[in-house]
C-alpha cells in the first residue's frame, strides 16, 4: 500500500508533489503508455524505493497524475466561474482558455481530455475518475448557469444541464482541433458559438428561434 | 522503402488492407505507443518479411491507419452530408452519429479525435495528417452549410466557416465526453445545441439574438 498525503511530513509531501509534477508532464506529453516508472524516476531525481513509498505501482501514479490535473484543471475554472453571474464572466473565461492556449502555441489539449482519450479504452478505473472530473467541471458551468436563470437573466425555458455540457463538449472538441491544428480558431469559435447559444436564452433574445424543432 | 498500395497485386491489396484493418483495431482500442509490429503481426497473421514488404517500419503503419480512418469517417459523413441540403440532414447526420455511439455501447470516440490527441505531441507528421483530415471533415459541413445559405436557407449574416468549425468541435467533445461517460447523452446534447445554434440562423428565426455581441 503506498502511502498518502494526509500521512506525511512536509518534506514527505514536497517530494511527493514534485513526483507527481514530473509525472504528469510525462504522461501529459508523450502518453500514459510511453511513459515508465524509471522515467519519472529519473526525471524527479528520486530513488527507486522513495517512488515506490508513495506510490505502490503505476496505476496509483495514474490515479495522482488525474488528481493533480482535476484540481489544477477545476481551479483554473474558478478563477472565472465563482463569479459566473453573467455572460461578460462566461466571456471573460473564454479569454482565459483562449489566452492559455496561445500561451503555449496550441501544444498540449486539456489535461482531463487527453487522460481520458488514452485511457477510456484500457484503464476502466481512470475512466471512471475522469468521468467524476468532467461531472465536477460540468456542475461548475452548470451552477453558474442555474444562478443566472434564477436572477432572470437567463429565460425559465433554459435548460442549465444541457448548456453546461454543451459548453464542456465545445471546450473539449476546441481544445483538441486547436492542438491538432496548432491554431487557437478552433477553440475560439467552439466557445464563442456555444456562448453565443446560451446568449440565445437571455430574456432580451429570447424568440422564435429556440421554438423551431 | 515500403510498397504503395498502387503497384500491389489484388492478392498483395488483400494482405496489406487485412494489416492495416488490424493496425487500426489495435491502435485505436490500446493506443499507437502500446502497438508494436509484432501485436499487429500476429493478428494479422503474417510473416515479419511480408508486413516488412508492405510497411517500412511503424511510422508508415501509423499513417495507413490515419489514411484508412480518414477514408472510413468521412465516408460516414457523406452518407449523410452529400445530402446535406437540409436542416433535415443535419438532423439526419446527428441520429446517425448518436446511433453508432449507442450501438458499440459508447466504447471507443472518433478514430481521428483518438488518434490526434494520442500524437498530436510525439508525431507531428501524424499531427499534420490528422489536421488535414479533420480540414477535410471541415469542408464538407462547410460546403453543405454554404449550399443552404445560398439557397437561402441560411440568412447571409451566417457563416459556413465558422458554423463547420462549431459543428466539428461539437462532434468531437461530444464524442470524447460519451466515451469517458460511457452514455450518449453528451454527444446528444452537443449536436443538438450546436444544430440549434445553426437554426437561429434560419430566415424564419433569424432575430436579436445574433445581433447582440
Amino acid at each position: 500500500m503506498a502511502t498518502e498525503p494526509a500521512r506525511l511530513t512536509a518534506k514527505g509531501r514536497a517530494t511527493r508533489d514534485r513526483i507527481v509534477g514530473v509525472a504528469s508532464e510525462l504522461m501529459l506529453t508523450q502518453g500514459v503508455a510511453r511513459t515508465t516508472i524509471e522515467d519519472i524516476q529519473r526525471e524527479a531525481s528520486v530513488s527507486a524505493s522513495q517512488l515506490y513509498h508513495y506510490f505502490a505501482d503505476k496505476h496509483a501514479l495514474v490515479h495522482a497524475v488525474i488528481e493533480r490535473q482535476t484540481t489544477d484543471v477545476l481551479g483554473f475554472q474558478r478563477l472565472a466561474l465563482d463569479r459566473l453571474d453573467s455572460f461578460a464572466a462566461l466571456q471573460e473565461w473564454r479569454d482565459m482558455a483562449v489566452a492559455v492556449m496561445e500561451q503555449r502555441n496550441c501544444t498540449g489539449g486539456c489535461p482531463l481530455g487527453t487522460l481520458a482519450s488514452e485511457l477510456a479504452e484500457t484503464d476502466p478505473a481512470a475512466r471512471d475518475e475522469l468521468a467524476t472530473s468532467f461531472g465536477r467541471w460540468e456542475k461548475l458551468l452548470r451552477d453558474g448557469l442555474a444562478a443566472m436563470r434564477t436572477r432572470g437573466e437567463l429565460v425559465p425555458e433554459a435548460d442549465p444541464d444541457r448548456l453546461a455540457l454543451a459548453l464542456l463538449a465545445a471546450v473539449q472538441g476546441g481544445l483538441l482541433l486547436s492542438q491538432t491544428r496548432r491554431d487557437s480558431l478552433p477553440l475560439e469559435v467552439a466557445l464563442d458559438t456555444s456562448i453565443a447559444y446560451v446568449r440565445t436564452f437571455a430574456p432580451s433574445n429570447w424568440g422564435s428561434g429556440q421554438r423551431v424543432g
